[in-house]
């Protein structure tokens, strides 16, 4: 681990180390003040030469891919969390790798979750040397006590795409999941057992790995329609009885949080939304999983049909709530990222206007634009902000990190960026003067609704003019901090070390926090 | 123009340039005898700082857009071909830049078609330096006759893609002509006024060019469903009234040949493939536009009918044979690269079986395998063909250069390629000793079917085996040659000069054969 470290000083005052895992990095300029230089990352010319006439790229086992593949000491493997909790290939790779004896691995998922706490066990035994990407759960406890050999590096769902299309992380082998698949490597997450939906998160490694393996347990004759993933870029395909658990998949808790705090919550919200004028006819909006979530999508939709008016459109993750939404005309389209439940895979898999997207089309800060910053609203949480309204969301309070940024920092660029949260949670207050952990910059988050009051941005000079009159609970967020600190006391600070065990990216590639050891 | 060179003798026996339009050139070197080193052309890093915050890139007029653009002397300007003879940018492009005094600029079209021929003025002006793209009738002429600057470079459908992505062509600035767009650039060609299927001979362009724009008759909200192609390539978007003339894009002749030689020509083709045992169960087939080919559909469809199987895919252009086959359940999919009649772009909008292809898919031979090579029989032209089975679809007999490459040479990988030709046109034999331009190696061509014979590649024993007993007239080349030169003599060869004025590529960037001036 790089303990010693020289250390800078970046553009929102945090300390971050020059040099991780080995690499320059860059600090953290300011919002919009840092242009990359230089040219995308240029994959090598592959030839038709190369690969079977007859199209039929099927291997014969993961093992036999991987090692066709390339796999050696050292190398970068990259999955994607579209099975979420039900992924069952990320921990075979590693098991295969470990067993052949491989050292020093870097895992590049999109996103990790509990199911993958047993690579704890090949970070142990020196299969893995760190992972670059979201730190859930375990695997984050076991980073935040210093346990990693090299450091995490957490990204944005966008800036997954930017490190891989500016060729700051080269991956080797794209180990890409396909609940359908045919055997040229076309493939699909609408169809099989394993169906998740799309595969969108597996895009830029599709794009950009040198190896490309596609594995599935649905294998359909030539052609795979749609594909989501095209098997022109595909090297590999192999087939297997089971690549995910369907039911740890889709969660299928379509229901709305039971919680009258979070119900009370997500009603403010849309009162809020529609007091200041954001919810009109054709406006646009973006609230992730979770029970608030749904229940703000659900309250948005009350307000779209008491007025006679629908949204153009709602970017998802998609669940049961947007995808009645669709199907009740309150919206003309879903521009979905990931499917949350069993309702938003058979929309996207009938419904022409429910479409399909990637962290490219979505939220990557390095192409001409993207869909994030086009949505009028968006509704998100946070494990903390402070008072100048800066957000985490990967750390708590006790300084271990537990979550990974998903598509957090790139939805700040909506043009309204709420932050609905409780006050302070197992007694613990939510708004502090410095968040533990900064992964949103407070200038691009204009709202912060708590059960208590409601806190606008200095900035957003004209949304606070718009709340003139309507009877809304605005507060300032010193009111709303030292209220939650009258009920719980003023919480003791977290105790790091100086250990660096993370870093976290902004959507431009450069360091926004570093993440410290956490003392046991 | 280069009119002195250094020749060098290439793998398939014809002479070729050195050096064209300044870069040194690779030889053809057989037929997968080459492979390319290096790395994919790498398009510099965007950043959304550079691009509006509400994501709409629209410019007041197309002249704006090429200034913004950076247009100026000696660029590559690249357009698309989906308008067909109703195309109305390319002219207005070269008319802006001549109106502003722009010199040397490379047009670099997908294909061109009779309604560019206007664009001689602006060669003869100095706007266009040359043309790196088919050379269609009028422009062919005047190339032919030495008239052009520079050396036309012609490339298949999938050639330009490769000559895109390896980064053997730079488009400097890319004209994407849209039938339907958003301000934010994602565009399709399924809907509006000027609608045209689909926009894949773009794609390369909006992928690799330095400055992307969409021009359009059809404006509409975000999102613009489908996006064909995706506005996070795209710099800006210009609207205005008239982008095509519709009747031209969709020539609506989607009537059979009445031709009894055709006829007999295409029903000898089906019979050929059911009699050797190409059409059966789940098969595939490819078939271009024009009467020959839909009559081919047409029979393939008795054929499919009488026997009650169906085919796995059909490879589009997509016209109303192919739709009527799709919805008649005779047909699982259509994998379309371009729609030629209205029946075939509604049959996109509508039929989710009927699916949008690209030449990145289709026809790359610089990716992982592509779609072409997975195809069980392609029926095709050509203008002649010789004893050794080469074919010639750019040149006539008299020497002049009047048609581009299209998809010819990519399809030439499928499984069984046919050329169906009439044994003589206008009393010119059509088999030779040895064609004017090789624009595909006789290995590739598997058999040739005329109106007195078939002829089967000898290297295609297995064919030849299948025939036996089936009362099928096989002839050999050479009979069918001498049979021709009975009825209509032994025809004069062109007369060339020694300057080189155009160059065929092969599907992997290599050059295959050179095109001289014609002696006036």
């Amino acid at each position: 681990m790089e303990k010693k470290n020289n250390w800078l000083v970046n553009a929102i005052n945090r300390e971050v180390p020059r040099i991780v895992n080995g690499n320059k990095i860059i600090p953290y300029k300011g919002v919009n003040q840092y242009k990359p230089e230089g040219f995308k990352h240029a994959p090598r010319i592959s030839s038709c030469v190369d690969f079977p006439d007859d199209g039929n790229k099927l291997i014969v086992g993961l093992k036999e891919a991987l090692i066709s593949s390339g796999l050696k000491d050292g190398i970068t493997i990259s999955t994607h969390h579209h099975f979420r909790n039900g992924d069952l290939i990320a921990n075979k790779i590693f098991e295969i790798a470990s067993e052949l004896g491989i050292k020093n691995l870097i895992w590049f998922p999109s996103a990790s979750f509990e199911c993958h706490s047993e690579l704890i066990k090949y970070m142990e035994d020196g299969t893995i040397h760190h992972i670059e990407g979201s730190l859930n759960g375990e695997l984050g406890r076991y980073v935040s006590y210093g346990n990693m050999k090299g450091i995490g590096v957490l990204r944005s769902h966008g800036g997954r795409y930017q490190a891989v299309q500016d060729g700051e992380v080269k991956i080797d082998i794209a180990v890409i999941s396909a609940p359908t698949s045919d055997s040229f490597g076309n493939a699909n997450g609408i169809d099989g057992p394993s169906a998740c939906g799309l595969l969108g998160f597996a895009l830029a490694d599709s794009q950009y790995a040198n190896k490309v393996i596609v594995i599935t347990d649905n294998l359909v004759p030539f052609p795979c329609v749609p594909w989501q993933i095209q098997g022109n870029y595909v090297d590999y395909v192999v087939q297997i009885e089971k690549i995910g658990i369907p039911e740890k998949i889709l969660s299928g808790t379509t229901t709305i949080t039971k919680s009258p705090d979070r119900l009370f919550l997500a009603k403010l919200t849309a009162r809020f939304c529609e007091q200041v004028g954001i919810i009109k006819d054709g406006f646009s909006f973006q609230a992730g999983a979770g029970g608030t979530s749904l229940a703000v999508s659900y309250y948005f939709a009350e307000v779209l049909k008491r007025k006679g008016i629908k949204a153009r459109f709602a970017r998802g993750g998609s669940n049961k709530f947007l995808v009645d939404m669709l199907n009740n005309d309150l919206l003309d389209y879903i521009l979905d990222g990931q499917t949350f439940d069993l309702a938003g895979v058979n929309s996207m898999r009938f419904n022409p206007s429910h479409v399909n997207t990637s962290p490219f089309t979505s939220y990557n800060f390095h192409g001409k634009g993207n869909f994030a910053q086009l949505v009028d609203v968006v509704v998100l949480g946070a494990t903390e902000v402070d008072v100048n309204f800066n957000g985490n969301v990967v750390t708590h309070s006790d300084g271990l990190l537990l979550h990974g940024l998903g598509g957090w920092q790139n939805c700040l660029f909506s043009k309204c960026t709420i932050l609905t949260i409780p006050l302070f949670r197992d007694r613990i207050p939510v708004i502090k003067d410095r968040v533990t952990t900064i992964c949103g910059p407070g200038e691009l988050i204009d709202v912060i609704i708590t059960e208590r009051g409601i806190a606008i941005n200095p900035l957003r000079i004209d949304l606070m003019e718009k709340t003139k009159g309507t009877g809304l609970p605005i507060k300032s967020i010193h009111q709303l901090k030292e209220e939650a600190e009258r009920i719980c006391g003023i919480p003791s600070k977290p105790v790091f070390e100086n250990d660096l065990v993370a870093i976290v990216k902004w959507v431009d590639g450069t360091v926004l926090d570093s993440i410290r050891k956490v003392r046991h």
